[in-house]
C-alpha cells in the first residue's frame, strides 16, 4: 500500500497544490464546442478549474506559470464513454488477483491516462473494486484517468455465469466461481428476468443506490437478439435509474432492442452498431437520430475489417463485424449523436500471448486500452466522419451523454481543467491524437513516464 | 405402402361407411358440458355425426344399429392440448427414419387413438411429416387421431439448434443438420429475432398460409427467461395469424413471459405453469384468469413430484418441477381456464433404454403418450380440480380454445361422433379414465386391438 | 436384393464362364518379377488362370478370343495392403446403414475395381459385414475385389470407443454404440489389455478362427505411442494367429513399437512411418530391413504435405506428416521392402461436404478409395522410388507379404488372370497408373462402366 | 521468510540441540522388528540418535531427561510410502501458489507429522519446490516430515497434461499451463515414449541425477493398462536409477504391468492391487511374493467400499475400487511384502467443498494426509492382516525398500530417534494409532500443537 501512498508526486507534478496559476499560451485552443479553433490561444488555470480561455492578448496574472504550446494544439482531455478498467475476467487473473482487483483497475486507469483520457466510464465491472479505485483517484491518493462506474449490467451475470465463459467454471470450485460471480452480479443478475416488475423494481432501487455513477442494463443477450427484459420492466429499471440521479445506458444485440432502449428512455445505448445479423432498418436509424439518443460506437478500422473477414469462415462469430461497418456507416450519414468508446480494458500478458487472443487481435484493434481509442479515431475517419465531429464525439458528445457536462468535456471557464497538448493537429489527421506533448487532469501536469505507478498485468516478464 | 391402405379395414370397424345408424343405449351420458349427466341416455349416431341424445325414451330408427352401454359412460372422445407426434428428436432416431417422419407420426396418432384421445394438438414438429400424416388420417387412408399442427415454434430452431441439441450437430454432417432444422423451422426460426416487425410480418404471413392449423410463437426461449420477441413484433405474428384465420398460442418461461402473452391476445398458453425460477405473482394468475385465456397446464403426480425433488441435487434443471405444483395450485384456486396437455410423444425403445431418458422418467409421467393424459387426470385430482372441471379442461374446453368446438369437444346434435364407454365412472375418481370399452371416432368404432398398425419405434425388439 | 443378382452379368463380361481361352497380344508385358519387360508379348488366359506367357511367337490355341494390346502395357492388377471397406464410421453413416454395412463394403470393393485395385486387404471393419461381401465375391454374385480381411484391430475398440470417436457418443443411444462397437470389437477388444498372456491366447484363438483371412493387432494406441501389449502377450497373439495358419501384422505409432512388433516376428507392419514424434532410429530402419519385414507405407504427395504444413499451426495433430516423409525417405534409403497401402475407403457425400474432412482433404490425398492408389505412385515417385520397385510395391511385394503369392502378384503360368491394361507405361511416369484400358479379374473382363452397381454412398444426390 | 525462521521454536521442543540425553522409561517398546514387545523398556537417545534400547535395568546416565512412558506404547516414528505433499494440482490452487509450492509442501510434511508420520515418501510432484522443502526441513529451518521424493514419475505429464486434467487447460493461457507441466515433467514426461533406448538413456541418467531420493516410472499410464514403456526402455530406466544409486519404484495399472515391473528389477510397486478390469491371477501374485518385491498398498476400509460400491452405477470409474480389495487379500494371503501408502495430500478447502471432490469423499478415505494413514492400518486390520504386520508394513518394510533402514524404521541402537508413544496398544486394535501421545523426531519432542505453522490450503476460513 504504501507504493499507491507516493503516487501522487509520482504521477503528477502537483500544481494544483500549490495553487499557482498555469498560463497555457501561444498554441492553437480547440475547445471542444466544435467552432473555429483560438489560434495563439490563452488558457488560464487556476486550481483544478479554467478560469480563462482568450486570445494572445488576455492578461495573465503576474504569478501565472506559463507553459508554451507554440506551434501545438490544446484539446479537452479525452473521454472514453465504454471501457472495462478489469476486463481480464478469465480464471487465471480472477484467481491471481483475487482481493486486488482495484489495483488492476487503478494499473488500467493509469494507462488510460497516460495515453490521453482523463476520464474513463466503466460500464461492466467488479462493483466494490471498481468503486475502490475510483475513490483512491478522485481522493488524490492515486493518479488515474478519472472513474465512472456502472458496475455489472443489470440482467447479466458475472464473469463464469452462461453470459460469459460458462464452461471455465467447469475446473474451478463452485465457491470460488460463485463469489466471483457475485462480485460482478450484486443483486442485479439473470435473476431479475424471472421477476415481475414490482421485484425488479425493488432490486433497482436498492442497486441504484450502491455507490455507481450511471446504471447499464442488458436488453439484448450478450451475445444474441433475446431480449432480456420486458418493456413494462425496462421503464421500470429506466425510472429508478432516473429517480437516484443516474444516467442510463444499454447493452443491445439487434435492431429491435434498439427500438426497445430508445422507448424506454434511455440516454445512451453502447455498440449500438452491433447487430448480429440483419443491418439496422432505415426507420430504426431515423427514430435513433431524430431522439438524439447518443450511440457510443465501436468502429473497425479497414485493417482491422480485413483481419476479421478472413477469419470468419473459420470462426463464424466474427462474422458480424463486417455488419457492423454497414451500421457505422449508416448512423454517420443520419444526424445521430455519435460518441467514442472501445470496450477496451488491459489483458494480462498470459493473455495476450493466448490463443484466445489471437483470434481478435486485429490490427489497430480498440480492444487494447491505451491503445484503442487513437484507432476509434483511425477508423471514424476512413468512414468519412468529419474530424471536428469525431473530436466532439470523444469530448463534449460523452460529457453530454453522462450529464457530467457541467464539469467535463469543454476548455470553457468554470469546467475542470483536463487536457491535452498535441504536437500535431487532430482535426488536420486522426493519426495525430498519438502526438500527445502533455496530459492536464484537474490543473495537475500528469508524469507519464511513471504510468502505470505498479505493473501487475503489463509487467514486462512473463509471470513467474 | 400397401401396408398403410389395409389401415381403414384394420384399424376402424367402418360402421360409418355403411351409413346405418348407431344407437348407444343404456349408459350414463356425461355430454361435456358440464352438467348433470344422463342416466340410461341414448346417443344416436348417423354417418359422421350425432343426430340425437337424449334419455331413454327417446325414439330409435328401426334399422340403428344398436350399442349397449349399461352400466357404463359414455363421454367425448378426448383431446390433447400439446402434443408432438415426432418427438424423438435425436439423431438416431432422426437419421435412422430420414424420409419416414410422416410414418413415425401416424404411428403416434394411432397410439393416441387406441387410448382414447381422439383429437391431438402437434404444437412442434416437421412440418411436411405431419401435414402429411394429417391429411392420410383426415383422407382416411389410415385411422388415427384427428391430428391439428403448428409446425414449428416461430423463432425456435430446429432439433439440432442451440435451442435443442446444439451438441449433437458435432459428430454430424452439416448438411444432415441443417436439412433437418429447416424441415422444422421453415422460414420462421430464429433468424426472425434479428428482423424488424414488417420482415416479420413478410414472414409470418406466408407460414401462416402453409397449411398449418394453428401458429404456435415463443415468446420466451426453449428453456430460459429470455424473451424472444418485443411486444411490437409479437403483435403482428398474432394479427397475421389470427388475418389467416388461426388460433395464437405460446411457449413460455417467465411470468413476465405470461403477461406479454395474454397482453398481445393469443388463444392459448402451454405449460403456463413453468416460470423456472419464481412463482407467477397473483397479478399475473388475476390477469390469466380475468382474461380466460386458456391455459394448457403439465401437471405432476406427486409420485413424479417426488422423483424429481430425489434427483433434482444432482441434475439442478429438474429443480423447476417444484413450482410448476405451485402455479398450478394458484391458477386451480384462480377461475383460469385450464386444458388438458401432456407434451408428450413416442420414444424409441432405444431412447427408452438410454441415460438420457432414464433422468425424466419420473413413474406417472406425462412424456410417454398413450400414458400421459391418464396421468394428467391423476395429478389434477391430486391437487384437487373437480372431477368435472378435469373432463371439461380435455374436451370442451380444448375444442373451444382452439376453435373447433363448433364440431368437437361434447355429445351433442350435430357435433361429430367422437367419444369413448367407459367401464368406470371418471366422476368418480380419475384412475377410472383407462377403463376405456370402446373407442369411436367419426362414428366408427375403432379396433383398438390392431392399432398402431405398424410399429416403428414402438417395435418391441431392439433395433436389428 | 435382386439387384445384386444381376451384378454378376453387369459388372463383368464373363468370358470365364463360357472357358472360351483369351488372349491378349501384342502387349508390352510388365509382369511384375522385376525384370525386363517382354515386348509384343502374349499372354493366355483360360477359366480363371493365365496358362502361358510369352513372345509373339506364341502359339495360340484356335478357339482363343484374342484381345489387341498392342502399343500397351500388360501389368499385373494392381493390389492394396491397407484399406478400410467401411470407412465412415461416423454415427449419421452408422445409422442410416445398420444391417446394411455388406452392401457399403460391396460399393467400396466395386470403385477398388474400377480403379484397377484386383485385390483389397481390408485391415479394420465390421467383421461380419466385411465376411458377407467376401463371400458375396468370391462366390461370384456380385463383381468387385477380391477382399481379404482382418476385421477388427486386436486390442482396438470399436467406432464409438475412446479409440476412436468417443464423443460422438454422447448424442445416441448407448444400446446402439454398444451394439456397433460389438460389431468391430468382437472378443478382441480393449479388454485385451487387462488379461494374462493366457486369457489373451484363449480370445486369440476363438478370434483366429472366426473366419477372418489375416490377424491385425495394435502394438501402440490407435494415436499414441502407448504401447498396447507387453512383448510377451504379443508373442501369444502371433503365435495363435500363425498357429490358425493367418499372416500377422501391425499398428504402430512410435520406433519402439516397431522394434517391438519386428521382434514378436510379424509379417508385415502398417504404416510403420508413423512415429507421430521422433523419427525412426537409424538401428530400427536397419532393422527392419534386415529382417525384411514389409512395411505398408502412406506417403504424402509433395502437395499433400504442403496442405498439411500449412494446416498444422491450426490443428497440430498434422503435424506428424513431416515426420513421415523423413521416415518414408530413410526406408527407402534402406533395403526395406515396401508395400502400397492407402488406408482408404468411401465416404459418405455428407462426410465429405463436411469441416471434419476440410481438415484432411489434402490435393492428392491417399484417404479415397478409387483414387488413393495413384496417389501413391506419385508421392514415391517423388520420393525418389525406382519406377519398378514401385509397381513390385503394389503386385508381387504384397501377394508375398501376404502369403497368397501361389496365386497372386504377378504374370505367370498358373497365376490367377488379374491384370490390367494401360494405355501408357507405368514405368515411365508414376502418373501413367490412371491410363486403364482394361481390367480383368479371375480371367473376366470388367465392365468398369457400371461400377460401383448400386450407388449407396457414392450417390450423387444429397441425402434425401 | 521471518515466519519461518521461528519454527524450530514453535515446531520443536529441541532437546537434540542441548545433547542432553533423554530417557524414554517406563513404557512398552515396540522396536519395529517383529519381536516381542518389551515392557517396561527403556530408550536411550543423545542427540538425534538412539543410543540404547533395553529392559527396565538399563543403566540411565545421570543427567538423562526422563521421560515416562507407563502405561503407554513406544514404537517407531510411522512412515508413509506414497504421499504428494502438493496434490491440489487443480488451477485454483495452482494459480493462487504460483512461486509458493514449497510452502504447501511444507504445510502438508508438518500435517504430516502432526499425524505421527515421520517420514513420508512423495511420488509425484513439483520438482523443485518439493527439493526446496526438503532441504528447509532437513537443515532445520523449519519443522516437519522427513521428505524424500520422486519428483515426477517418469513418462507421464504434468497437472495439465493428458494425463491429469488436460480439460483444465481450455480455459486457461497457454503459457502457464506450459510452465507448470514443466515443473512437474522436467525432462522425463511422455515425450520419452517416443524415443528410443539410448535417447530415453540420456535423459534418465541427467534427471537420476537432479536432487531426486528415488525414481518412480509409469509401467501403465494414468489410468489405463496401456503400457508407457517398452521392457528394454524399463532396463534402461531402472539401470540408471540404480547406477545413480536411487531405488525405483514403479506406478502400474494390470497385472501385465506388474509383471513388466517385477521383471524390470523394480525395488517398489506403488498400488499393486489396482488393476481397473481384471484381478491379478495366480501367477502373478506369486511373482511378486517370491522375488519379495514390496507392495505399497492403497487399501480401503469396509465403509469406503460399500460408499463407492453405492456411487458405481454412476460413476463407473468408482468401479474398480471393489476389484483392489480383491487383489489385496490375495496379497495378504500369499508371503507378500507389503507397505503403508496413502496417496494422499492437503486439499484446499475449496476442493473439499466441491462437487469433484465428493465423488471420493468416502468415509475413512486414505486421500487426506494427516487421516489417511490411520485408516490404512483399520482396512488392512478388516481385510485380516495381523497387528505385528501391520506395524512393519508402516515401519521397517519401509525403511527397507526405500533402502533407508540403516537410519529408520526400527528402535534400535544407532538408528534416528523418530519414534511415537501411544497412549493405548497399536497391536491390541488398529484405531489406536490414534492415540499419539507424543511425537520425536530426530531425538526432539515435536510441538503438536503449533503444526502447522501457517496455514495455507487447511486455513479454516474460506478463501477471501
Amino acid at each position: 500500500m504504501r507504493g499507491l501512498l507516493v503516487v501522487l508526486t509520482l504521477g503528477m507534478l502537483s500544481s494544483g497544490v500549490l495553487a499557482q496559476p498555469i498560463a497555457i499560451v501561444g498554441g492553437t485552443i480547440i475547445d471542444g464546442n466544435g467552432g473555429r479553433p483560438i489560434e495563439n490561444g490563452v488558457l488560464l488555470i487556476e486550481g483544478k478549474r479554467i478560469i480563462a480561455v482568450g486570445g494572445r492578448s488576455m492578461a495573465l496574472p503576474p504569478q501565472a506559470r506559463k507553459i508554451s504550446a507554440a506551434g501545438r494544439y490544446v484539446m479537452p482531455g479525452l473521454m472514453d464513454a465504454n471501457v472495462h478498467l478489469v476486463i481480464d475476467a478469465f480464471p487465471f487473473t480472477l484467481i491471481r488477483y483475487e482481493g486486488r482487483y482495484q489495483e488492476l483497475a487503478i494499473e488500467a486507469a493509469q494507462i488510460a491516462l497516460k495515453s490521453g483520457v482523463t476520464t474513463v466510464f466503466d460500464s461492466w465491472g467488479p462493483h466494490d473494486a471498481l468503486m475502490a479505485a475510483r475513490t483512491a483517484i478522485s481522493e488524490g491518493r492515486v493518479v488515474g484517468s478519472r472513474i465512472y462506474l456502472a458496475g455489472t449490467i443489470v440482467g447479466l451475470g458475472g464473469p463464469f455465469s452462461g453470459d460469459f465463459a460458462a464452461a471455465a467454471k467447469e475446473s474451478l470450485p463452485e465457491d470460488f466461481t460463485q463469489r466471483i460471480n457475485a462480485l460482478w452480479q450484486q443483486n442485479v443478475g439473470p435473476e431479475l428476468m424471472a421477476m415481475s416488475p414490482e421485484q425488479v423494481r425493488v432490486e433497482i432501487r436498492k442497486y441504484a443506490r450502491s455507490g455507481i455513477d450511471f446504471l447499464k442494463y442488458a436488453v439484448n443477450a450478450h451475445a444474441s437478439p433475446m431480449i432480456q427484459f420486458s418493456p413494462r420492466v425496462q421503464q421500470v429499471i429506466v425510472e429508478e435509474a432516473h429517480r437516484a440521479g443516474l444516467t442510463v445506458q444499454t447493452h443491445t444485440m439487434s435492431g429491435e432492442g434498439i427500438e426497445l432502449a430508445v422507448r424506454a428512455g434511455v440516454d445512451l445505448m453502447q455498440h449500438c452498431e452491433i447487430t448480429l445479423e440483419q443491418s439496422i432498418t432505415a426507420e430504426t436509424i431515423e427514430l435513433i437520430a431524430q431522439r438524439q439518443v447518443p450511440c457510443a460506437l465501436l468502429p473497425h478500422t479497414d485493417a482491422a475489417l480485413a483481419f476479421y473477414k478472413e477469419r470468419a469462415p473459420a470462426l463464424p462469430f466474427l462474422a458480424h463485424f463486417a455488419l457492423d461497418d454497414v451500421n457505422e456507416r449508416a448512423l454517420l450519414r443520419s444526424r445521430a449523436v455519435i460518441v467514442l468508446s472501445t470496450d477496451s480494458g488491459v489483458w494480462s500478458v498470459s493473455t495476450l500471448n493466448s490463443a484466445f487472443w489471437k483470434q481478435y487481435d486485429a490490427p489497430q484493434s480498440l480492444l487494447v486500452l491505451g491503445e484503442g481509442h487513437f484507432n476509434w479515431f483511425v477508423a471514424m475517419e476512413q468512414k468519412g466522419m468529419p474530424a471536428m465531429d469525431s473530436l466532439l464525439a470523444a469530448t463534449r458528445n460523452i460529457a453530454r451523454a453522462y450529464k457530467v457536462d457541467k464539469d467535463l468535456g469543454t476548455l470553457e471557464k468554470g469546467k475542470i481543467a483536463d487536457l491535452l497538448i498535441l504536437d500535431e493537429n487532430p482535426l488536420a489527421s486522426a493519426a495525430n491524437y498519438r502526438s500527445i506533448s502533455l496530459v492536464m487532469k484537474e490543473g495537475s501536469i500528469v508524469d507519464r513516464e511513471v504510468l502505470p505507478t505498479q505493473r501487475l498485468l503489463t509487467a514486462q516478464t512473463a509471470h513467474p
